[in-house]
């Protein structure tokens, strides 16, 4: 919990809870709705459509023909952009929209490119095909699910020298590990294939005994369904021309934002849009392409909550703990040591996405354990009266997709001892590497992780499954908080908590990943094999890419990580505190903190508690506790961003819902690629010395005075 | 010649040399198009439409009937809009594109509106009618006129101190007379109503007997019928809507802008958009909606032109002629001193602007020469062959349209010997008054005006309905060198000249735009008495707004009139050096400033008979040397705002050209009119001494170093 991640799972989840009643927001969900004629969710068969019978006439390549060179080469090029994308986000606001949409999207684009180039030159051997696809979407989705799992905005860079010193005890700042590309490609490539293995022997339980609906993964599979029907084919056309043309837009707006930043506070993104005194409590609105798409993507609710939690915290909280100075906190302390104002945001922050992350867990363990049990029962129940149950695999009255679907899928096998042999073979590797490359974390602590992980995989993959909820990032800190204090302060326990969540988020993370693709990977007949083939290759990719990218933004922007600077990475600093705070306890934090982060953790399961009460017609009136603690520390000025896209999106809805619904999100995809895509010939330009000619800068009268004067002088 | 007006009807003559061929851009003559079914121009009558076979039921009223409470109140309400806008367009770069379309479609929903609430709470006793409407039309043509006709961008301002201070002659910047409210209105009552009678005889023989075309005055006509037809009036709503969606938006961004200009060289208007070295040289886009909509309104070749002069001035020239900076002129010259580069650009403008007025000047009154002993010829002829003339207006094969429309404009005659005795009256007021407010004028110049002005008035009222070009700022300039000369340096030659350009462009500019309404006023069956007072009432409207406006400006802004500021009043400087080059020649100007000058005034000549010669086909391809002739003073800021309105206009045209057409004038409109306006609100903030709060400002990356290092201190 506490990640971006896990606000952009929010957002899934209160999607579902909304598009429930009101069928709004999840871009995926509309693009089903949008190719109802071509879909073939179980609802569908029911009104007498199967997507299967349109493709019967379609034969299904072999696992290896849906594993082309150019299906791996797009790939690639969409691994690097959405890593760039993926990597922004984690180091700017931490909130990750769903960006499947614009994978599918761009996948489908490029490789029809490919084979319309290949087709007129005569050069064309294989059709292009939704196995295919949903081959290089997976892919992309493994390797963009790298670059927010390595923790590169979290854990990984927690450790950092950047981060220790903005701790607020000044000898806990010694006790850092600095990111290097060596280790961090080495550290990957020992923790993320585990969950991979872990995941393989129960897919056939997942998908075809229990039935999961995997929301995310179904509407992926939709979405690559209907692109292969000739109508379908038409619109995602009309959907890549708007996302190219919002794509280029975003990308030269970034180019011509920044001619106008040679210096600190100079730009756009310093545009005292409401004002100084606005800005100086971080309201204002920045220019950025990217958050603007975010908000066009997230639900209403998250908008709303997200400036709420911004107007709470810098529009009423800190002005008024700032009058203590003195009082409640030293007042020579700077502003980003954590004794002085610094330390209620983070830690009020921390607390509510504590007690909102233990509240959900809770909740999806229960669901999970129910399910599971009800799950099992029926399972019985039908081996006793295998005629009664109508939903046993055996049974004759099941639709045609579903046989089709199941056959498919079970043909291709990947054998249990492959998988076993996999897991205990990379699991020794790692226990026996990863020591060397955090002294601090005991190969016994790895050891255990490795034990009980494949259960917490599972878990999180069947709560995925039944929520569309990843809780990856509250296991994480879980990891954080049980080896930190067992391995103690004084053994380096503040590593050792932040190594440990690494190795812990990446298996379970990668486990309900892995179990979505399969999903998709069912619903579009591609078979289980060159899925985990796929899985792995996207994998390794996201290995090496990732740590890549993230060194391009690490050397190219001096002051990343730096509070108010361009790329706060705001969980970086929270991340550490967790882990010191898990270490020590709650000392030295400052005064009436404790008993703040008291309140808001009680109010964070409150609120929850409460939109679980009153049902969901109510429910989304009320704000996610989540999405209002990230504002509480960065400020609520991507909030602001956030709800110009949302105020977009609703006029455009006002005036043509349909139009809106359909190119929403392939407006809101190009917004953010566009900008995040900026981000590579920026940090280009910014390691080769290139700097910007014009600081675009914003003064008060008195000090433009001043500088007039002191230019004419 | 040289002023804004006419490049508006350089516009509007382009438009028709380009119509012809093409029918692009002329916003009425689209309109005209669109609205095709509702209107009666003669084609269509041989097509056999007939408007006022659509209009026959509805009763004409009477002409003291078609003057409404209403109209009034409604021509109040949009004479003083009109008057900023027309104000800020003067004092910016005095480019006047036709507000024509605006005027009809504010005017059109203003009375809409009023009528359908009265209706509503049935107080509604007269519904609304073509008549009224171009009651309003006419009405606020006159006032608005006035606020061009006025000179207060021109030869008004060119008198006043801080015009004089820019003199090349130190000696004779003691020659000045400052604006005041009471003499300004004082002198607009003396001068503007003599057109008015001047024309009134003459009505009969150019609308009926010559049946000149008069496109402008057509194109609202059309407009205007087309508006009381109900599908007319459906477009026409939908139009009003898009320019109250456009002029929210510019007048809101005008207010945004406001808060970012904290100081000189704050704000967006100073916005390096091509980099600092660009905006040296005056090469930006400045932000402006006003322009951009001027851009959207004017023809292509307009806006190419000014574009293509400012690259040759500001981009080639004056860089040029800066490097022999101590050779050609002294170096210790300021950069405003008509000594300096400064003289350069102003007598290069000047000298394109008297080549291209003279050629034209003598083109048009060539083609009006030819067309009166034509139009004489054939009159005789028919007096002589009555039935072999089928023109002849007796003739009972003339179109039912033409019948009905000339007896309702010869049932209400304005008696000759009223224009004449209010013609004399006025003459003898204003011959005895105005050597009072200028003592340099004597009562004989003005006597020697008013002799010739009847005959220069009738020849501009019938070169405008031949080619709907008014040469009224050629006529002034005549003035300028004949008064000028005659008066002589000594007494003060330079007021004398200005003053007599003033007395001079009134009369001849309300000749043309008067005949201009009444054939609009012909071909709406409006009464001519009716039209008459409406023209009266609006003239003295204008004569009391415009001053009023004007005086707010001058108040507000105080450093307008100054090279480089906000509001530079390009042609106040050109008229003050006309007005010195008649009174003392060619002298000491800078160093081969005189050979440039023949140059250009040369090449004016050469384009402009290129361009008759080569044809309509080639000649849309050559650049018009009036319009590049603006940007050699101002810079080409402006020109890059013109040619953005274009490429929108353009790329719009592409997507849709249906839409483009029928919603272009009035988004630009739109554009033009929400930032005149917000002018209003602006000057009042800057009388009351409210400052913006923030200063936008541009600092190259070492500026912006020692700044932050003296801000840092």
């Amino acid at each position: 919990m506490g990640l971006g991640k896990d606000e952009s799972e929010t957002a899934e989840r209160s999607d579902r809870s909304l598009s429930e009643d009101e069928n709004r927001m999840n871009p995926d969900a509309e693009a089903k709705e949008k190719k109802g004629g071509g879909s073939g969710s179980s609802e569908d068969e029911s009104n007498g459509l199967s997507v299967e019978r349109i493709f019967e006439g379609q034969e299904v390549p072999s696992w290896r023909g849906q594993l082309t060179f150019r299906a791996f080469a797009v790939s690639f090029v969409l691994s690097v952009m959405f890593a760039f994308i993926v990597m922004k986000l984690n180091l700017t606001a931490g909130i990750i929209p769903s960006l499947n949409v614009s994978a599918g999207l761009l996948g489908f684009f490029f490789v029809k490119t490919w084979t319309k180039v290949l087709d007129k030159s005569g050069l064309l051997r294989v059709p292009f095909t939704r196995q295919e696809n949903t081959v290089i979407q997976t892919c992309v989705v493994a390797s963009s699910g790298i670059a927010f799992s390595g923790g590169f905005g979290s854990y990984l860079f927690a450790m950092s020298k950047r981060v220790a010193d903005q701790s607020k005890d000044p000898q806990r700042a010694q006790v850092f590990k600095d990111p290097s590309l060596s280790w961090m490609i080495g550290f990957l490539f020992v923790v993320s294939f585990l969950g991979l293995f872990a995941v393989v022997p129960l897919r056939k339980i997942m998908i075809i005994d229990f039935k999961l609906t995997y929301p995310s993964g179904t509407a992926t599979a939709h979405l690559i369904n209907s692109f292969h029907t000739p109508e379908g084919a038409k619109l995602a056309k009309k959907q890549v021309k708007a996302l190219g043309k919002f794509f280029s837009f975003s990308f030269l707006w970034g180019f011509f934002q920044w001619f106008y930043t040679a210096g600190d506070g100079c730009g756009f993104t310093e545009f005292p849009t409401l004002g100084l005194k606005a800005l100086q409590y971080r309201f204002y609105f920045d220019f950025s392409a990217t958050y603007v798409g975010v908000g066009m993507i997230c639900p209403y609710i998250i908008n709303v909550s997200v400036l709420l939690g911004g107007i709470l915290s810098w529009g009423l909280m800190w002005p008024l703990i700032e009058t203590r100075e003195g009082h409640w906190y030293p007042a020579d302390e700077g502003p980003t040591s954590m004794r002085g104002i610094q330390g209620y945001k983070v830690f009020i922050s921390i607390a509510i996405i504590l007690g909102d992350g233990l509240y959900n867990f809770f909740k999806v363990l229960g669901r999970t354990l129910s399910g599971l049990y009800r799950q099992l029962q029926d399972r019985e129940m039908s081996h006793v009266l295998p005629i009664a149950n109508g939903s046993s695999p055996k049974n004759p009255q099941v639709s045609y997709d579903d046989r089709r679907r199941t056959q498919l899928f079970l043909k291709d096998q990947i054998p249990t001892w492959f998988a076993i042999t996999g897991y205990v073979t990379i699991a020794a590797i790692s226990t026996a590497s990863l020591p060397h490359m955090f002294p601090q974390l005991k190969w016994f602590y790895i050891l255990v992780i490795y034990l009980f992980a494949p259960t917490l995989g599972f878990c999180n993959a069947y709560g995925c499954g039944l929520t569309d909820w990843s809780l990856a990032s509250t296991y994480g800190t879980l990891a954080i908080f049980m080896i930190g204090a067992w391995a103690g302060a004084s053994h380096g326990g503040i590593l050792a908590g932040l190594a440990a969540c690494g190795v812990m988020m990446n298996i379970v993370s990668t486990a309900s990943d892995l179990t979505q693709d399969f999903k998709t990977g069912y619903l579009t007949l591609a078979s289980p094999r060159s899925m985990f083939v796929s899985q792995v290759i996207g994998t390794a990719m996201g290995c090496v890419i990732s740590p890549c990218v993230f060194w391009l933004f690490y050397k190219a922007f001096k002051d990343l990580g730096l509070p108010g600077s361009a790329y706060p990475v705001p969980y970086g600093i929270v991340f550490r505190s967790m882990a010191e705070l898990g270490v020590e306890g709650i000392s030295s934090l400052p005064k009436h903190c404790l008993t703040l982060c008291y309140g808001f953790f009680a109010a964070a399961m409150i609120i929850n508690g409460f939109r679980d009460l009153v049902g969901k017609k109510w429910a989304r009136f009320i704000p996610l506790p989540m999405a209002m603690a990230i504002p509480f520390y960065i400020g609520p000025y991507f909030a602001i961003n956030m709800c110009v896209g949302s105020l977009i999106l609703f006029i455009w809805e006002k005036i043509n819902k349909t139009k809106a619904d359909a190119f929403g999100p392939a407006v809101a995809s190009g917004l953010i690629c566009g900008d995040g895509i900026w981000t590579l010939p920026s940090s280009i330009l910014a390691l080769a010395g290139v700097n910007p000619p014009i600081c675009m800068k914003f003064l008060s009268r008195a000090t433009n005075k001043r500088v007039d004067g002191f230019l004419g002088s």
